[in-house]
């Protein structure tokens, strides 16, 4: 049980998870935290936050549990701006989608990792932001990834841990490294191709036609594309090592496709979606054994 | 009223345009054909069609229409099989994804593009095939585009305009060049994509692990890598010029992008992001007005 948590940045994941807590009875207080006072007096109202405040310092007071779920690239102002007002039991750990700058950033700030940081990672979310879009179901059944690093407590994991446990979520540690590769792999390159395929369509001089005639598949593969640029800017410049190198390699992969194409190789087009079909499809009856059934 | 359809290959194209025309009361009878005995017995117990043969010049006699739903690399075979047994009042449509190679085809087959054939193309289905996924609602509020060249007989383009119509779809006609480059865009350009980007993981040593921790979005995103791998190896042999132009240039943009991402040029990053986002959100926009609203 969390008695005050903290919510820095109470939009889609920090409204989310205060949401989640609250039905879950896992929390007494809530405090908000953001830099718009519309966006806090709204989370107010609609009962995500008991009670807020403009500055960092102040919020994290008596805070045992303190989750920064802000964007990436204002992350390290939080830090410099908490940074001795909490108290000796507080915990605190973030939403952030690469872990590598989170890290760079409290090492920054601290002037090392400190104990009670464990850095996080829900593997959840809409293409929608802001705490209206917010909802308690969001994180369950969905991974949380903790990346402790060597002078990361224990105990302040287990109540990390034990906080997403209580909101559904299953949750797994791996390397800060090791997270940021799969990530890179698994979500922040397929939101680069839907943007850049999204993007390409609309610099063709025929855009208004295309979209005109683009079917049920295009608006599924293209959703991601509707997501916060702001936000993705943030995640590619952090994590700008994995992920260019795998767009880079991407993209040649594209290229030779296209040179499969062009000289007609049947066979190897097969082979190649032959493969991704038994892969979809094997994924998609892992997710659904997991989540008991049904798409 | 279509006295007499043949639909030849009843999977779930064809099949859903025999079901959707019964419910629209706009066919007498419907006669199946296809390779597949029990393909067609089973298409017969739905009530999808009335009879069939194997016989392709079996099965279009005293058919006022024929529609022809085969995958695109049989389309050839079709059209020399049904060649002498179609009677004057016969039209021939069909729903191949590409239409330069089907007008070839039967350039090949007929000597000339018959005046009585009308190429078309329903932008609607699903990932998956067979007449079990066969529904009436498929081709409802979805676009047909028609491509009748300068020989096609413009009551036969009529008869096929209307017989779309029935059954809910919005009809318009465009070139063959036309059609197939803004096909390559739409549709053939994202699948190429989903299969790459799901073969690309698959082929990753930490594979199991990657799809593990795949969120929603690839969900979505690579829902379309679950397509029938023959098809779209057909796609892809027919299309090859447009589409391997396409996939050529959208590798070099994904190159691009790994490198304004490796230079850390943040403005760049928001500006494609943005665009990318106000696009989409147009084009959704487009079509929930079209649909009446709702995603």
């Amino acid at each position: 049980m969390i008695q005050r948590l903290t919510v820095i940045g109470v939009g889609l994941i920090g409204g989310s998870l205060a949401r989640a807590l609250r039905s879950a009875d896992a929390v007494g207080e809530v405090i908000g935290c953001g830099r718009s006072i519309d966006n806090l007096q709204r989370a107010q109202e609609l009962g995500v936050i008991d009670d807020y405040s403009r500055d960092p310092g102040e919020a994290v007071k008596g805070a045992d549990m303190v989750f920064i779920a802000v964007p990436l690239g204002a992350i390290a102002g939080v830090f410099e701006r908490i940074r001795g007002h909490l108290s000796e039991q507080t915990v605190v750990t973030d939403g952030g989608s690469v872990k590598g700058s989170v890290v760079a950033d409290a090492l920054g700030a601290f002037g090392q990792v400190p104990a009670w940081f464990v850095p996080g990672h829900p593997i959840a979310g809409t293409e929608r932001s802001g705490v209206d879009s917010s909802f308690p179901e969001l994180f369950q059944s969905r991974r949380v990834i903790l990346t402790p690093v060597a002078k990361t407590d224990p105990d302040a994991v287990t109540r990390v841990r034990r906080m997403w446990e209580a909101v559904g979520s299953e949750v797994t540690e791996m390397s800060v490294t090791h997270h940021d590769e799969v990530l890179a792999a698994t979500s922040h390159l397929p939101h680069m191709l839907a943007f850049g395929l999204v993007d390409a369509l609309a610099r063709m001089q025929t855009n208004d036609e295309i979209f005109r005639y683009a079917a049920g598949g295009f608006r599924d593969f293209t959703r991601i594309a509707s997501s916060s640029p702001e936000m993705w800017r943030d995640i590619c410049l952090a994590n700008a090592n994995a992920l260019s190198d795998m767009l880079a390699r991407f993209g040649e992969e594209m290229t030779e496709l296209s040179e499969t194409i062009r000289r007609a190789d049947g066979e190897a087009l097969l082979q190649v979606f032959g493969r991704a079909r038994a892969a979809r499809d094997c994924y998609i009856d892992g997710v659904d054994a997991r989540n008991g059934g049904g798409e």
